[in-house]
Order: C-alpha cells, then structure tokens, then sequence
C-alpha cells in the first residue's frame, strides 16, 4: 500500500513531508482552505492553504512562547485580545494565568473554530473558559473599536499572503498601539529568521517607528518552515530585557517549553538575527 | 520538466526536502554512500547514507556551534582532536582560535575528506591549514594511542548506527575521558532532542557518570532532523555555566551564529530538554 504524505513546500524550494494515517476534514471557507489529518507519529495537523498550523505533537511551543513571554511580563494582565488564533491554542496558553480576567478572541474565518473545536479538542479547550468571547471579525477593524482596551495583544497570525498580508503593516500597528493600555504590550509572530528574513527585518522596523521597547525572541518549533521561528514584543513602557518578569505564582503548572529561565534565554540572538533586527 | 527533489526521511515518519539543481557525486565508500549535490537554494549538500551533513547555507550554525564554546570555555586550547567531521568545516573553526597550536583530525573515511576537497571548498579550507594533521583511522583506536594528550576534543559524529554506533557509548567516553589533558573538556553532538531524545538521555547519563560536569546546549540546524540540535559538553574541572569564558581577543571575527551572549543562552533549555538530560 502506497504511503499518504502531507506535504509543505516552502518558498526556499524546501518542504517538509509529514506521513498521514488519515485525512479527517478538508474543506473551502469563504478564506481559505482547511485541513486537518491525522499524521503517524505527530497527532492531528491543521493546514491553512497547505500551509501546517499546528501538529498536536508540537503545537505546545508556539502556543507557550507566543502567550507567556508577555502574560509574564505584564505586571496585571487582565483583559487580554487574540487576534487570529481560530484553533484556540493561544488562548487555551492565555486562561491558565489566574491574573486574567477577560479574553477576546477575534478570528476572522468561523470555520476555524469549528474545525479546531470539532476535531482538535486538547487546542480548543480553552475557548470554553468562561472569561473568553470569540469574536468572528477582521483583526483590523476590531481594533478600530476598541481604543485603550487591552493589556497584552497577541498577534496569532498566519504567513503575510493574502487576507492576513495587513496584519504586517504599519496602520495595522498603529491600531494595535492604540488599542493598548497604558503599560500594556503586545507580541506579534513574526515568521522565520531564515527562510523569511525580509519580513522580521521590515516589520521590526515598522515596529520601531512606533515603539520605544521593540525586541525578538525565538523558539524552536519543528513543524515550521526552517524550524526557527520568530516573535516581536513591544511596548510602550515594559523593556523585556531588563524588567524582572512576574513568575512567583504566576506561572501555570505543566510548561512543556517555557521556563523563567528560558524568558530572558530567549531573547538572546545568534548573531545572523541579531543583524537581521538590528540594521 | 519535473523537479529533483533531495529527501531524507527521518525515524519519525517526517522527512525534508531540498530541491536539486544538479547531482555532483554519488559513491559508495566502504564505510557508507557519499553524496554530494547542489541544491537549487541551499548551495551544496553533503549527505552520508541519505542523511544530511550539512549544506553550504547552514553549516555554519552546527560547525560554530560545536567548536567554539569549547574552544572558548577552555583558557588555553592548544591541542585538539576532532574525531570525525572529515568534511572540515569543524576544524576550520577551530583555526579561527590563535589559541590552537595544533589539531588532529581523526576520520575513518578517506573518501568523505577527499569529496569535500573536491566539492566543498569553503567547508574543506581548514584542512589545509599548517596546525591540522589529518589521519585515516578508527576515532576509537585513536584515542587508545593517545593518553592525556588533547585539551579539547569535539565528537563530530554521525547518527548512532553503523561504525558510528560505537561513538555513543561508555568505552568511547572513558577514551575521551583518558585522552583528555588534566583541565581539559570534550564536546558530542548528541541528535535532537525532539527525535532522538532517547539517545540524549542515555548518552548524558552515561557521561554523567564519567565526568563531573555535563551540560547540554542547543542550536538551530534548519536542514537537521527537528531543526533543533543538542550538544553535550563535558570536562573534569570547567563547568561551562560558571565560567567567564575567554572571549576578550579570543573570538574569531565574521562569526555567523555563536555570540558571547550566546554561549550562556544556548545552555539555557526548553522544559522538555531539561527533564531529558535531569532523569
């Protein structure tokens, strides 16, 4: 019997294969496609257009180090905004911080959800929580509505194509500025240093226009394109490098990746990076 | 015109894929098959029994990596064993320490150096610096017939089947051990943790019960099974997290990956590895 792969095919004319057991869901929402199959030996896999979103195997790593670098850093992080995110893997991270009171999740395509609730149930579990309300609506303009709304945003976006390309933009920055707190701070993915190098580069300069406290930290998730990949903190107020992050009974049980060591770790460059934010 | 794609699949039913633009070398060694090919956007690939040894694009971060934290833990690196690593590219950073009075590269395979000599230019240059002698032998019997004769010793070994087996059990650290100066330390690359994490933990335990000092380090390896790499660092008198190592002079300019900050970082491990390497 033939071998099924899901394959990516990288721009950098690479690609990953990952073997598939079974092809569970594959359907066209008015956004994109969606896919989730069940892979041999990393669980279930969700595929926006072809591209991995997430492996239940390793989807841990992307959703601590996108959460808790800043819920960590907040000194009170109480009403706390997702943009993107569908599978619900942010906010599930988000909810295990007894500090926060109000999670919105604004997720433009609701067949993500669906999927992700229907066939993905340790991601989504936490879009139960009672403090969350999931919003079906453009990052963008959600924003818009909301001025000086939230202490931490966290910018859950897909690869800068198509409808998610103005999430890497300079007015959409401005809008996330804006919607903060006073003392608030939001991360952004910012993709990989090595085969995406152009966009880390130019969104943090975006990012610098805009921010005094603008720094990169990385973490290592397999199942994305080079294996490296990148977040963008900013703030108006809160440094990351230097603040002593809140981690005495603020740290949730159970980590997998993230540590109150590896926070200030992770910041820490290789050199190539370092060039790649600095210049 | 269909496309050349050069794939290697991993135990974990996952594999990469590199397009090819042309196939340079093909030949069968009587240690293994040796290949060699350039890649549409990886410049040129070595690949020994199918697996990836490095591509001209990244093999810089896995040859900093292994040879410079050791070569700046240590006060003064004169003599140095590499035991495999017969493409150069570890012996090429290892020149870069004025420090380094001479160094023996120990590689079983003939072949693989003379390919690399032929294919590999800029990985191959340090082969011929004045410092390096290259012998055609046993890593194993090497280190028999030399006692307390090295400072540093890097383990550039391959994955754990084959002749290289051998290089992941105790006979072979009690050799390093015995082969190592009194203040000297040695360094393994020690597979991903994330697909080999067995093998991580039986080679820190063993180590452990070698040397006083054992520490594990981390790099990112796009083209390595995981894109996360390990690396264990052992001595009988340094311990790496303690120590100020000897950068100031002692640094090589034009470095791509390892920084003086890094150094330190790079010991710092996600949650996963830490239990790995602690049980």
């Amino acid at each position: 019997m033939s071998r099924d792969w899901f394959v990516e095919e990288y721009p950098d004319h690479a690609g990953l294969m990952l073997e598939v057991r079974r092809r569970l869901y594959d359907a066209k929402s008015p956004y994109q496609r969606i896919e989730i199959v069940e892979t041999v030996a990393f669980g279930r896999l969700l595929a926006l257009d072809g591209c991995v979103m997430l492996t239940e195997r390793d989807e841990y790593v992307y959703h601590e180090m996108l959460a808790h670098p800043a819920l960590c850093a907040h000194p009170a992080p109480e009403r706390v905004l997702v943009i993107g995110g569908g599978d619900g893997g942010t906010v599930r991270e988000v909810v295990r911080h007894a500090a926060v009171r109000e999670v919105h999740l604004v997720e433009i395509d609701r067949m993500v959800v669906e999927a992700s609730r229907a066939y993905l149930p340790t991601v989504s579990a936490g879009l139960s929580d009672p403090r969350v309300s999931v919003r079906y609506a453009d990052g963008f303009d959600h924003l818009e509505g909301h001025p000086a709304a939230y202490d931490v945003i966290l910018v859950d976006s897909i690869d800068p194509v198509g409808e998610s390309a103005k999430l890497f933009t300079s007015p959409f920055y401005e809008r996330v500025q804006r919607a903060l707190r006073p003392g608030g701070l939001a991360v952004f993915e910012t993709e990989s240093p090595l085969y995406h190098g152009d966009v880390l580069r130019r969104v943090t300069r975006s990012l610098k226009a805009l921010f005094p406290h603008v720094a990169t930290y990385l973490a290592a998730i397999p199942t994305y394109p080079s294996g490296l990949w990148s977040f963008t903190f900013v703030s108006q107020a809160i440094d990351p490098l230097t603040i002593k992050p809140r981690f005495a009974g603020g740290l949730p049980e159970g980590l997998k990746y993230f540590t109150p060591s590896l926070y200030h770790a992770a910041f820490v460059l290789p050199r190539f990076v370092e060039e790649l934010v600095q210049r």
